[in-house]
């Protein structure tokens, strides 16, 4: 028995891949990911047409998909997140079917459920053996974890493993187990290390997100949900990373060790695991160097799979023992909604990724933003994209005070006597407005390019083109 | 959310348990298992009937089942393995309906394809946390490797896990994943640790065990497979155990590097992982204390799934890369059959486990056995039972000598220069009952009490009741 394939174009014809086929591609080389793109120059030269493209998020290198749409060869994408140029033209109404977008937890209940069927999966694999079995931590591109990639690797039709480094058989850990795997190709590189994680997640020093995030630590603190067995998820992006910051001091001062902390996980929680602020680390994906070397040498970081982490269908997911997560938004209204997919303008700029799944299941939601940026106003009327529903938003923390949710009254009751600067939303909106003004709203087309479904599998809003 | 259930009977009731249904049990407590017993127990008590039993192997601890066969609770049993009262009361005939007999391989794969189908699995875990996360490695009742219970864990439509040591949320590693986990309960002791796994496997110091050892591990020498990448299986019984201990100075001897060692894992394998000889071992059990240390202590010691092991419905499994497997039987024949389901006199005593899965994929499969047994010859004119059809076995090796199957012409030219013993299998045969003189047929009843599905789910042989 030989897996191993010559290149990339034999892979292909050796799958079967047809017209009008769904393949599928993980992210976890991010911005640097090169399978994509190699995959789908073969894959066009090939003649195949009318793809659908099922990522679990696209980035702005994969901007060759726009020349793929447009000669036919992709004529669908479904995904978690995009970015960039990809974004942008399909902001623009390059597509004439609406893109689907799903959540981290919602994709892999999807293909579990068979509403979403894989074909021919091409799956980046920093590090494999000559019979598939793979892993994200070894190699010269090493990502970490490969949690996104497991769903694919259990359910696609056939498994077609692309990596640059070959190890002896067999290899382990296997995130990605031979007994699921059809091909091997070794290529020279599947990306550049310099996208695939940053260096060092650094924390922000801006004075307005660092006032945020003191906020956001501070009302953790009160919540009720800061004692032993307290388990924590933020992203890595502006405030968000600076609360864990202020979240540690308030941890060591209260003598709490947590449980987990969860998600895309970065160095900082790395640093709080060693110096035992947190018992384990359950990692879907890695955002720096230090978690991808922590998840290979320390048995307490653990990989999870999608589905582990946040599918609905699954008994229970990690998300269900999450006390607390950290968000950011680009939009919110006074219900609470939440807009993560398009910017201001209505460009898509992201998408929900673990942002809904999260809000759903933990037991504090937290978002933090400034107020406005560039003079547009965080808080609007109605956001452009409900991408995480009002009701599963527990409070909106800003420089100017925190908003809670009034459906959370327990929680209004709970820090009451901790002089918290609590305000209502509507207040914060007109405090900004003061400044920015109110926005002119932006006139859209009619025509729908992006459906977001939410984890259930429902259609829950629109996006429109942008003229 | 909470999965916590007070006791066994309680998570029989939520799980919607049914007369006529399919219940499951893994066998990694093996003979000082509990937990079949106890689930039963409360079944009876709760008048459930008509039930299937789906075990990975029975043995002599679960002869309360017998009485539960009576009682109409149970009336249809499928297993890879039995032995002990159990085993005997179904040879003299006490089901209606045939025990279907699977291998290791054959049984994830008819679970895969659905022809099994589980209602509730009922699966003892020595370390749980309180959402299910389960291992075998830690708690007071560690048995190591849950291999044969990932399966189950995976499809069954209701998982209940019976454990007998909580853990803090999150457990790690998880072999069985909370995402698949339906409830928890804690017992006070789920087997008997005498029972679960031998203290320290023991090395045969009979002589004759040990000259065939020295035989097999000579004729692996000269196979033409002893280099560098070498990999091996042996089970843990009699000369099987002695071959790895010949076959280590062999190794030394030239100087080869192997790559694993699969299979059930014993002490010995373990300390040929820690010298040097294995790169790695992937376990799908663990048969005595020292393997269930090292596979919580070694990263190279690597829990496999029985799917990840033999499943013929996998794109490849472990088997695949396997170099030698030795093997014992009860009974063969002149055409190379092998029988390990009954004795001489017809009585159920074991099963295929990996038996047959191993010979078929592995590049050579020696049976080691001596020539007789209380005076029963081994080779007969006929097995009483095919497990594992001649044309997937490769040599027999007895203390009279070696015999290649005539099919290995390749084999045999390779090693005619290696001054072994050879000798075609119907001289054995004829040596031996010269001693023995030939043993009287047995008379059998026309009453099929078990059938040997293959791997790949074809009926291949049937037992019958002994009168």
């Amino acid at each position: 028995m030989n897996k191993i394939l010559p290149n990339i174009r034999e892979s292909i014809v050796k799958s079967g891949l047809k017209d009008g086929m769904t393949i599928s591609f993980h992210h976890h080389l991010r911005n640097g990911d090169y399978v994509l793109n190699m995959v789908m120059r073969e894959i066009a030269s090939l003649g195949i047409k009318n793809l659908t493209i099922q990522a679990s998020a696209l980035f702005d290198c994969h901007f060759e998909l726009i020349e793929h749409i447009k000669s036919g060869v992709v004529s669908h994408i479904e995904t978690n997140y995009m970015s960039g140029r990809i974004a942008n033209a399909i902001s623009h109404g390059i597509l004439k079917d609406p893109v689907v977008f799903r959540s981290h937890g919602g994709r892999p209940a999807a293909i579990k459920s068979r509403r979403v069927h894989i074909d021919v999966a091409f799956l980046a694999a920093p590090a494999s053996d000559k019979m598939g079995n793979s892993n994200g931590s070894l190699g010269k591109s090493a990502c970490g974890s490969l949690g996104y990639a497991i769903p694919d690797s259990e359910y696609a039709d056939k498994i077609i493993i692309i990596t640059d480094t070959l190890f002896p058989y067999p290899l382990f850990p296997a995130s990605i187990k031979e007994s699921n795997v059809d091909f091997v190709v070794k290529v020279d590189a599947i990306g550049n290390p310099e996208g695939i994680v940053s260096g060092t997640t650094r924390i922000t020093r801006d004075p307005i997100s660092l006032k945020i995030a003191e906020y956001a630590a501070n009302l953790i603190k009160y919540s009720g949900l800061l004692k032993d067995g307290f388990s924590f998820q933020t992203g890595a992006g502006g405030a968000s990373l600076a609360v864990t910051k202020y979240l540690k001091s308030i941890m060591k001062e209260l003598d709490v060790k947590g449980s987990f902390g969860l998600g895309g996980i970065t160095g900082y929680l790395v640093d709080m695991l060693n110096e035992g602020y947190f018992e384990a680390l359950q990692d879907v994906q890695c955002f720096d160097l230090l978690a991808v070397s922590s998840i290979m040498d320390n048995p307490r970081h653990v990989e999870i799979s999608a589905t582990e982490y946040a599918s609905p269908l699954s008994k229970s997911r990690a998300t269900s023992s999450l006390d607390v997560v950290v968000l950011g938004a680009t939009q919110m209204d006074t219900d609470f909604n939440v807009n993560v997919h398009t910017d201001s303008s209505g460009i898509i700029t992201g998408g929900s990724g673990g942002h809904s799944d999260t809000a759903e299941d933990s037991k504090l939601s937290i978002i933090v933003a400034p107020l406005f940026r560039a003079r547009l106003p965080l808080i609007v009327d109605k956001v452009q994209c409900i991408s995480t529903p009002g009701k599963h938003i527990d409070a909106l923390v800003t420089q100017r005070g925190i908003a809670i949710n009034p459906i959370r009254q327990d929680l209004i009751d709970t820090i009451k006597d901790a002089k918290l600067p609590i305000i209502p939303i509507e207040e914060l909106k007109n405090l900004t407005e003061k400044y920015t003004g109110v926005p002119d709203r932006i006139t859209l087309s009619k025509k729908c390019i992006a459906e977001v479904e939410n984890r259930h599998g429902k259609i829950i809003d629109c996006i429109f083109a942008v003229e």
